[in-house]
């Protein structure tokens, strides 16, 4: 079948083949009327997937009645506590209101992400346990890759390092890790164990890492060091990485020039309150830069909804890009940029690829992350599983 | 008719009695079904109309080809000469554009807004009669208040105290200013001008602000003076404000004690790259604080869509908003804090009052703020005018 007159993210127009849920041509748009099953896509802009490159499905409360945030304080412990709190008032599993989620970013698009899940002392496996269901229930759909992450820290949760040793032998993909000396008061302790899991079992590591200024930067310093020594390149993120964002810029371009020679990506969100890291200039620095939604109402944060063009809109706005380019590359850490690093490959709109595209109303690229309209085709494997925003039954 | 079945702001079920135009009762919901001309709301949310406290209807591209940024630098006197070339090729007139973006926001449930339109010597009034005749084609439908914007600045741009003073003779509501450090690089004379015609004219001011740091507090701390010498207290506004946010927060306090006595107001549309000011803090202390868009896909940003539901959450994310009470501030900015300051009254869903309101699915404000639903229903004087995010002919 054909996907009839796609306008592609540099302007050029073409036919979309596709067979056997792969894109066999890429033909220049021939303007034949749609025959069969071939659908005209009327000069709309198509798009590769949408990736989230930091999602919690394991948090979100989607599909419950409205849940107030109960937060007392502003620091990461406070918010730790906080979710405990509402954890302990749920009434529906995880695996469901995950399903809730995952269900309402593939009508937006997205069709691979990384899932941190939480593990600690008081849960053990348990969130692992249901978002793996959630894997296995939409593997046809969608690829999730699984962090194991100590939400409650290593140390202060004795018991934890085992628990995300386990965390990995049971199918979660990469280790995760929060704030070594803020929540853990321990760099080395908490990297030791992160790094000695991570060698011993051949997986990558992604870590939160919200600590601020120089004391934040330090840590990247050490992770960096870690990684380069346990030959890590490339395996190894860092997620919001708050501290860039606070730094002087020249103290922030040499910390990437680390980061870039080690292998470590940086995650964004486009933080609300937080400092963001100059995207730009890591990106000119040689550092992967990529994006994720963060909390999606949950009893970290309210908002958030999975969109990943609105994500795109939401860190470029935050970053003060203006022009194209600068919105292609926010596009871009959500796209490329986020399948790179989570090892989506093949991917891409290319002769050979994955059938797997997004199709929107917008002239162009800067366009479709400006204005985020609906998602007019999800197409997974060659076949529309969403259309206008609806999944397709 | 009647409207069954609404849920208000404050969670109680009530049926909307309207008569020619006006709320003539709200009795608590019978459950009576809906008959006749009525509509069952089934305890959808209803809200009053949003306001949008900022607003360029004149700079905007709506409904144009996508225009992309065009800025070379990043201050604002660079952006002022990046907009001027985007200006030129303009092929359709500001009043086209204009009605675009009204439609768009009405159908988001925007009712009352105050819009900036530019002035400088090479514009003249044009912008001002491109924007008053919007206004005139969409009096039944929204109220427009107009500031006469020196977007070049006043000093600079010889000739502009005198379009400006014309411009409220034509129909202007109030005057604007435009960083009179940052670009008139001389406050007394900005502020001299600005006060001379609002005192002679008897109108409010609305100031754009983005001055920072300790530079923009003396600015703010001028223009209390010359509001209260002026007599102007309750009229004046200083959009953006950003400075309040760029300084340690008990001078921002002292400030904010300052504006307070002076009647001043504080806009913010919750800045994306610049500083925002503490929303809480200010409203402490006795100022109004309240919301808009600011540019919406236009010379300035390539962002925005007018959606005030949307701005309430861009608000509140940065200003890292995550309780129901913080959430429903950030509603109070774009519709109770916005409409005090705009003067429109009646306001609010009482009875006597206008049958102005919006209806969302959401259970709760902090809901509605936080997932943005599209509008359900926008009533004007009783009379649906959008349904589902789209105007009825």
């Amino acid at each position: 079948m054909r996907f009839a007159n796609a306008t592609l993210a540099d302007g050029s127009r073409h036919d979309v083949e596709v067979a056997d849920g792969r894109i066999t041509a890429l033909p220049a748009a021939s303007g034949r009327p749609a025959a069969g099953d071939d659908i005209d896509l009327g000069g709309a802009l198509l798009l590769p997937p949408l990736v989230d490159g930091h999602i919690h499905l394991d948090k979100t409360l989607l599909g419950l009645p409205w849940v107030p945030n109960q937060s007392v304080g502003n620091r990461v412990a406070d918010r730790i506590e906080a979710e405990r709190r509402v954890r302990a008032a749920r009434t529906v599993p995880e695996s469901e209101t995950g399903a809730n989620l995952v269900r309402q970013v593939v009508a937006r698009g997205t069709l691979h992400m990384r899932s941190h899940v939480d593990i600690d002392s008081q849960l053990g496996l348990r969130n692992l346990h249901e978002i793996l269901k959630v894997r296995e229930r939409f593997a046809g759909l969608v690829t999730i890759q699984i962090v194991a992450f100590p939400q409650s820290g290593i140390l202060r949760s004795p018991g934890t390092a085992e628990l995300l040793d386990a965390a990995i032998a049971e199918g979660a993909d990469l280790l995760g890790g929060l704030d070594p000396v803020g929540i853990d008061g321990d760099l080395d302790g908490h990297l030791d164990a992160l790094f000695a899991i991570a060698t011993r079992r051949g997986v990558g590591i992604d870590l939160h890492l919200h600590d601020g200024g120089e004391g934040g930067i330090a840590q990247m310093v050490a992770i960096a060091e870690r990684t380069r020594a346990a030959g890590l390149a490339g395996k190894v993120a860092i997620s919001h990485a708050f501290a860039l964002g606070s730094v002087p810029l020249d103290r922030a371009a040499r910390t990437a020039d680390l980061l870039a020679e080690a292998g470590i990506a940086i995650m964004s969100h486009g933080p609300g309150g937080a400092t963001i890291p100059p995207l730009t200039l890591l990106h000119e620095h040689g550092v992967r830069v990529f994006g994720g939604s963060d909390n999606i109402r949950d009893a970290w944060s309210p908002f958030g909804n999975g969109d990943m063009l609105e994500r795109a809109m939401m860190i470029g706005y935050r970053a003060s890009f203006r022009h194209d380019a600068e919105l292609a590359f926010a596009l871009d850490m959500v796209t490329n940029a986020a399948a790179s690093v989570l090892g989506v490959a093949p991917y891409g709109i290319v002769p050979g690829g994955p059938a797997d595209f997004v199709v929107v109303e917008a002239e162009t690229v800067a366009e479709a992350v400006a204005a985020r309209p609906t998602r007019k085709l999800v197409v997974k494997a060659g076949r529309v599983v969403a259309r206008d925003g609806v999944l397709v039954p």
